[in-house]
């Protein structure tokens, strides 16, 4: 991600909070009064945020010591000191809810990503993300999701072609909409097509799709599909997939899954921010 | 929330996702083809995000017609359609995911919420939300609690004095800090503290806190509490309370509970937009 | 005040001033010359605005030496060197008047403030100010404000209850409408209620307000007014209060006095930026 | 002023003032509830900002209904009806301070300078602001000055030259400064330069400045200084002059004089904004 | 485009004109003078701009009324009026010189690629694009480009691989890029890699790439390397083609040429906005 | 210009290129490869630029070493190199194009204005641009002119009065536009005005006017107006001027030539960027 655009999230979100003033800090806490701080793992976690954990105060423009102790992508056990910083109390009391928002929901998507991907051990199935992310945050969730061990899928509407139900609602088929699409997108670009049934794939295939996504098939079709689409093009699967059942889908030999809930429904994990010495002011 | 603000945040949600086009709908959908189309509720939900619903077109300056079936807080079973929209294909295509993603996120808040306050039922708690909120969307989900049928607390560190574990640590007591706070503070805001033992709270009930926060209590320990608080000051309980807890915690007397969750690990609601017609183009 | 919304803040001022350039010294005076200014006070004044002094230049990237001699809220005597800088002389030259308009606006409200101040002295009461302050420039005002020994009410309309006149007449009646906020408003808010008679007066107590503002009272009614508060909650006077006349209501027994007056009226100081060295170019 | 610049300003005036929300308008009064609401002047006074009264509602996205009653430059006595409003009670409320806010400096700028300008009657002698306004609000406060029946200097740094004592002192000499300035500004633009004697003027009339600004003149040195420029270049008086001086000033023959303290130093006006009715919710 | 964001850079472009005023409009032209102006073509060209033409008012705010003669795409003739405006003569003739001096880039750029076009007729080659346009106007010379009669190649960096000289000089080699890039990237993007020579083309073909660009190749060996990728991947060449030797070279069988030139170096065309009648003020 | 303000622009364009990443550098070169970069000339040409080049790493924050060999204004030989990089390979690439795309303007401009500016050796004619820029960089290409050895006419609309034909169709004749432009414009602004034939040019002297555009005039009528305007007002000739005729017309004595081409469509010069090493990673 551009620094220089993170940081002007990291403002926008700094903003929402402290707003006109932190009220409770500038009231107890002398402007030059330092503190040393270190962010807590609560739980068994895997780390995503380094950037944010070391740029939210350069951003800002100001100068907290930090030291990181772990990489994005590593697992944290409950209790480990993930970061420390060193500096202004008053700053590190504004940041810290907004810093920890952010880890909270980044780790929380790379912790449950992990948890899916370890499920796909030893078969050649990868696990994508989808375009169910948090708006704005997009860069950071798709980046989690590679800390856990994910592949991303396209980035947004503007750099591959997916053709969903819908578009096939308005063109009228498959066939017509895959067309359309391999004469009018630029050359660089994929096309890849949802299709809900064996005649689809079938017919998507003819047409001449780059890759297919197979929604919602039931395993004794996904098989069929598969042996369908082997050699030829890409497959992915999706729809109500989940630790369960995750498992049972790859062996079937789709070469990827995807899944919306590894960023829309990935519970936060437990993090805190904590003052461990205080000096001056 | 201010409509100019909110459409500000739309109009960023939505270049983050077509950026330079929605390649796939431009190579399908001819400019002039009209479509309808709905939201589909694909599970029993609490409703939340009929601004968005209503707003995210005009915002963007693109007249596509709309009628919303339930209002904000409202119970919607699954297969219930939520609202309908007529206008041009590309545009409902392009702002489909964007819009879903906050739906399904704001409508996930308040259902988890209102899971919650249901069993607050027949006691005097009130359900408070906390600062744990997606940066960039605190209005809107403060409203979902409350869509939920839960209260808002403080919405940022401008507009109320919560003295934290943190302060403490650096002032040195609960009772230097909350002196401090009265001395400083300006006039119409209260002041709140948290404390994590019975002293603490003796500590703050004598410095004269308008508020104490319960952190971590046990049941026991909560119950000697309260009493300690009832009539003098309003007093809130959080820390690991869930929905197999809060009736037992809530039912001890303390005046509200606070709860992270149910914003940063609601998860979110299955909803789709489906395309019910399409002509022209 | 956040110092990356300041910087937002002198950036847009000396857009507004700069434009496309700034004709006169980029003709007159070389890229590389150096000079010394300093910044004089031509008029006894109370000093605001240390933070913008030694913040402007390094707002917008430039190195410019820079040495205060006074801290905000010191008494300035005629003919002080307030502070010195050291820099590109057409860097300088490019910011002075912005500058200039700034201090002698925030100076001119701390001095003012002074005045009124030190009528109350020996009283308990204390001088708040308003929100009839410069658009864009509240947090700064707000902090001359206490520069000169004044206190502040609540920020905007986001952090403070405050039911006038106009609340009242769409709501009916000053009771309804301090339950009604009572309800409402989050735990962290207290209730003020604006009154202009003494039958108001009554009401509000009654009704549970946590504060109330004596509107135009005369000094024959503010008695009564006070007496029935003291001890129950706090009162605040304001209207068409003076230098003239501060005093003899401080003597009344209310608790704050607010003046528009101070933020709105205040007359600028007499400031200049005078270059009293220079080599290179 | 460019609508959708001026559109730009009030919505950060108002996000500066509401922030997450108005609470009290929000707990008193229900989101349907309509209003009427007048402006009414509450001193004498001459009008400025009509275009603001007119376009805060439409600038925000809100239907108001808006009636104004004076035009820009009249006189409005005590009493009067400046202009109605009938919407939303809430937004009416939202928006009064800002509104307020913004009027009472421009009317206030508007007042004071028809009052330096009724003193010039029968002379030649205009009056002129100059760049010490509110920074952010210049272009209002420039039209104040007009509305007041004052004329405009240059608007910024960017379009007029007017050589001063700093850059003198960093040129070397008055004709030095002019002839640079001649040789190196474009075509379109006049050379102005300030000049403390009649040894500086001479020196910048022979070099060729377009305009001289006679600063800081007693009377009888300025009657020399006018009748030296007299057909050959325009004179600028400032320096110390007021409404007790200017005419005596104008008198003497120069062709402008100019005034910082017309924009920064006018006492706002008292204005107010009543609701007369409301009605459902 | 979206509508929004061409709105943002079209506001920005007229303030970068405008600024503070128009003050020659503004002097000579009464704020409520109606008139009609056309836009006129003095050269033959190609249109392309017409969402311009008719966006320009309504995005800021103006009521203009607009009848455009042409559609994006057409050959238009010398002499011939493309649009008609009717509208506040002040408004139009501030918007003037912003709204040609697109016009004319975006028709310079559709005329020139026209003439391009031209030459490949008959061929089944066709003409793209490059990265090589004005900063911040992309999308709008890339549909000029269209308009043209010429292809987009990707958008920018973030829509397709394209591995140049300056990444085979890190990587250390053709295959080693190509295996990277295929394995990383994510699976809707197809990967293009630039070669100079027959030996990196055939390690390109070896390695997997889906597309070759074929740089600054002279004619006989193009033929060799077209013979080589017929029927496996698709190729392009680029370098130094333009109106005097595209023929020659698509004649060789490449599928795409590139060209910077139609979007770096296209002649401006000659248009003129009249005002044909005036009324009013 | 403003550095702030650059780098704003030059942030906007980097994310029109970069958006949601560089996929192909990401993919292919470690984030911690380090290289040497130069640009290099491809052509003959005039440097414009020197600001971008320098200035472009330190405005989106990042660390890259930067020596540039010329000047602005310098004619620099086809495979010079003009400036040396060393930093991050990723950072550089990234960055690449937009500062291409912008050098290769700005230079072009240089070099084609050098080429018309060496036509007018030996006389008193001075060429200068107009307003013909491309919108959102005229900063730059008026540098970019006086680089090449132009002058500058206005800056915009809001620092001179030019009456052109237009505002002499709504006005009703040049007498009356100058006149009324002498009484409205501020008085640090001359009043220049386009006339189209001897009547017209007539009517402006008559009128007062400060300068006079010649438009179109043929060289036999340019004399007869030079000898009328000689010694009264400065004359500028504009209308279809070109490296060919240039000298001509300047040799008949007009003060001035104004050509938009130097600026619409100087043709793009010829640069690279070349990594001319790297190591680590």
């Amino acid at each position: 991600m551009l620094d220089f655009k993170l940081c002007d999230l990291l403002k926008m979100a700094l903003l929402e909070d402290i707003g006109c003033g932190d009220v409770t800090s500038e009231a107890l806490v002398g402007e030059d009064v330092l503190c040393e701080a270190v962010i807590l793992a609560k739980q068994d976690l895997v780390l995503s945020g380094v950037t944010i954990i070391k740029s939210i105060f350069p951003c800002i423009g100001e100068e907290v010591g930090c030291k990181v102790f772990f990489r994005d992508g590593d697992w944290v056990s409950k209790g480990s000191v993930i970061a420390r910083y060193v500096g202004k109390a008053r700053t590190i009391l504004k940041v810290e809810r907004v810093l920890l928002n952010l880890l909270q929901r980044f780790c929380g998507i790379a912790t449950y990503t992990r948890l899916m991907v370890e499920k796909l051990k030893g078969t050649d199935c990868r696990l994508l993300d989808t375009r169910k992310t948090t708006p704005l945050w997009r860069i950071l969730e798709k980046e989690a999701v590679r800390h856990g061990g994910g592949s991303n899928h396209r980035f947004g509407l503007f750099d591959g072609v997916l053709i969903k139900d819908n578009h096939i609602a308005v063109v009228g088929s498959v066939r017509k909409a895959v067309e359309l699409a391999r004469s009018k997108v630029h050359n660089l670009l994929k096309v890849e097509v949802e299709v809900s049934s064996m005649d689809e794939l079938e017919e998507a295939l003819e047409a001449g799709a780059d890759m297919v996504l197979l929604d919602n098939f039931g395993i004794d079709e996904l098989k069929k599909a598969v042996s369908l689409c082997k050699g030829r093009v890409l497959c992915e699967a999706s729809g109500g997939i989940n630790l369960s059942n995750v498992r049972e889908v790859a062996k079937v030999g789709v070469d990827f899954i995807s899944s919306g809930a590894i960023t829309h429904s990935a519970p936060a994990v437990d993090l805190s921010l904590k003052i461990t010495g205080s000096e001056g002011g």
